[in-house]
């Protein structure tokens, strides 16, 4: 019950058991196509460059930032957590101007906050974290794209920890890049990077083109570098090799992680077969309940709850309590996974999530029951029962 | 049977369908470490850095050289196939200054070539592939190691297509570094790369080394580029990071891609069991079989076969035939997928694999008597029952 990764829906595991195929099997690139309509699904979008990179979920990040920026490129990172900073750390690493503004940790950007920051940097990006687990926040994105349309700014959103849990709407909300990773709210294993592109992103991702020389078929291939833009500094993240893989042409790029589309393929088949409002209504139920049931137990809450994630609760962790005990307890006595955070909140919050496979009734009620042993355990008094009753109550509607 | 991805051992998939595990679990901690020891067993070393980069074999490559060169360093690249391309068109994406030397396609370097080479160029790191799969050929590495030594070169081979099937000395031979995959002669499905660095390499990287802003825990963690190295290009290759991730430290850095760690663990568990050795031998007696088989058909093979890869044999397509049309008859007839070559050998030559789970008895004469009847089919004439009988003599010994 940590914010992620979370245990893993065992029809996902079981699905990645399923027998390798060779990479140009058309049954293979079948189901490669198949993973890319679903996931246009998932992010709400018609992008044509709807796709997986084959890493974790930073890998996403890291292909759309260096395929995106070239060196001396501004781009925009609001910062309002610890995942804001890994955005400009990596846009920093492509050689980027990067420009931030911070928000308290706790906290999220108003709409003319940004518009300020655009019309003052001027960057070729805006890049923004949706959900940043490390402070629970939950940053609105509906007007953005429109500011960025506006301002000639390419919009990209980091959704890893909100995509599938909260509103998320691609081509409604106008973005232009957005990534994503299995271990949150889709229930799925950390190692694959759902990635969406708008064709203005693919526009520029195509002006640096480049076919490696191994394979050049014909000089349509060759290295255009010179006459063109910079070439993309890495050959892993090039987004325009990866779509010419994932494309008509099947160009070879890397050999796509089998095991792992199975996994991203079923994740996303559950969600979509779910119904994507209903998951995201399902994530804020279950969000209500837990964070009622840790209000019940008489303990506080992190950050602007307005502005909080559906998917994850952190919780101050009571002045004398042994944090850190508390929760080896939870894990050993209970088999119950719960967080700390990063940075300034490491050892002041613990984290509970309530996302994916375990955005489930017992899971919630189970948690509250155990936490509720583990605070009389450290000396405390909570109220007793007053956290599953509190949460019985959000589901009693 | 094509030469990778093969079919996974259903050991390696039973595996990943384990369970996840939170990253700092301690569970999860002690299978990482596990993992660690394992992998040094299949590299044959003792080095204390090595470890998983979670992606595709070539995210190993792009980690190694990210992580080792900085822009303006020189590099040398002994190109005999595809795959040293590959190295090259990395390297040059990081900005290093790439020195190449070519052999012809089915040849591979005297050691005195690599040496006059490295005494020209003077590189800071030679970039070898041990077997290059375009080609079917290994390069010989044990003498190479010695040489570097002598000439202060950082030595770094691109193992993926060869570790397991092949001798090979991480130790003996005087590697600083190693990077593979898990879909060849590991019997696993792609999208974890074992890594291991020798202390030399390490301390590279060291000189490198940068925490990121979002989980700073002191003043040792500040950025200290500015006065020491110029900071490694990328975070997700950044293998000083990935060093503190799997150290005592537990730097966050990516999330654990943890079905893959647990499939890569099997693999490395599987051959650790069999004996290094043994499984060598394995491979070899499963490709001299099919190398005797091809041969029974009447059927010409590519390339100085006295340096041919244990595990992979290029067949000389026959005039007159269709070759993708045989490839698509052992596909759908028979469920045997045998792959083609990549640049010059594309549509010249069909690749068979004998690797990993597929390195078998069954394997390689239900493959072979399939091969007879499509050839057949195709209108030539081999010999009946040649291939089975040729391959059965290599058994008999």
């Amino acid at each position: 019950m940590g914010p992620g990764p979370i245990n893993a829906d065992p029809r996902v595991l079981r699905a990645m058991s399923a027998p390798l195929l060779g990479q140009y099997d058309p049954a293979m690139t079948a189901y490669m196509t198949e993973t890319q309509e679903l996931y246009r699904q998932v992010f709400r979008t018609a992008n044509d460059a709807t796709l997986l990179v084959d890493g974790t979920s930073r890998s996403g990040i890291e292909a759309v930032l260096v395929s995106l920026l070239e060196p001396g490129d501004r781009v925009l990172v609001p910062v309002f957590g610890r995942f804001g900073h890994l955005l400009k750390e990596i846009a920093e690493r492509c050689l980027a101007e990067v420009h931030v503004i911070e928000a308290e940790w706790g906290t999220v950007f108003e709409p003319e906050q940004l518009e300020a920051a655009i019309v003052e940097v001027r960057p070729k990006v805006l890049a923004l974290v949706q959900g940043d687990t490390s402070t629970t926040m939950c940053q609105p994105l509906a007007d953005v794209g429109e500011i960025c349309r506006r301002h000639g700014v390419l919009f990209y959103s980091d959704v890893t920890a909100s995509l599938g849990g909260n509103a998320f709407e691609m081509d409604g909300w106008g973005l232009d890049a957005a990534t994503a990773g299995l271990q949150k709210c889709l229930a799925g294993p950390s190692g694959s990077a759902p990635t969406s592109l708008s064709d203005a992103a693919v526009e520029v991702i195509r002006s640096r083109k480049h076919v490696e020389a191994g394979i050049r078929e014909s000089s349509d291939d060759l290295d255009e570098e010179a006459t063109i833009r910079p070439r993309i500094r890495s050959n892993y993240f090039d987004l325009g090799m990866i779509l010419d893989y994932w494309g008509p042409r099947r160009l070879n790029h890397h050999t796509e992680a089998s095991s792992m589309l199975y996994g991203a393929r079923e994740c996303a088949r559950l969600l979509v077969n779910e119904g994507m409002g209903t998951a995201i209504e399902r994530h804020r139920l279950h969000g209500a309940a837990i964070l009622a049931g840790v209000q019940g137990l008489g303990l506080e809450v992190f950050g602007d709850v307005a502005h909080k994630m559906n998917n994850v609760v952190a919780v101050e962790i009571p002045a004398g309590l042994d944090g850190d005990g508390a929760r080896s307890a939870m894990l050993h006595d209970f088999g119950i996974e719960i967080g700390t955070s990063f940075g300034p909140l490491h050892g002041r919050v613990w984290r509970i999530g309530t996302m994916g496979y375990n955005a489930r009734h017992d899971a919630v009620l189970g948690t509250l029951a155990a936490l509720e042993q583990v605070l009389r355990g450290g000396g405390l008094s909570p109220v007793p029962g007053g956290g599953v009753a509190a949460a019985k109550e959000v589901y009693a509607g």
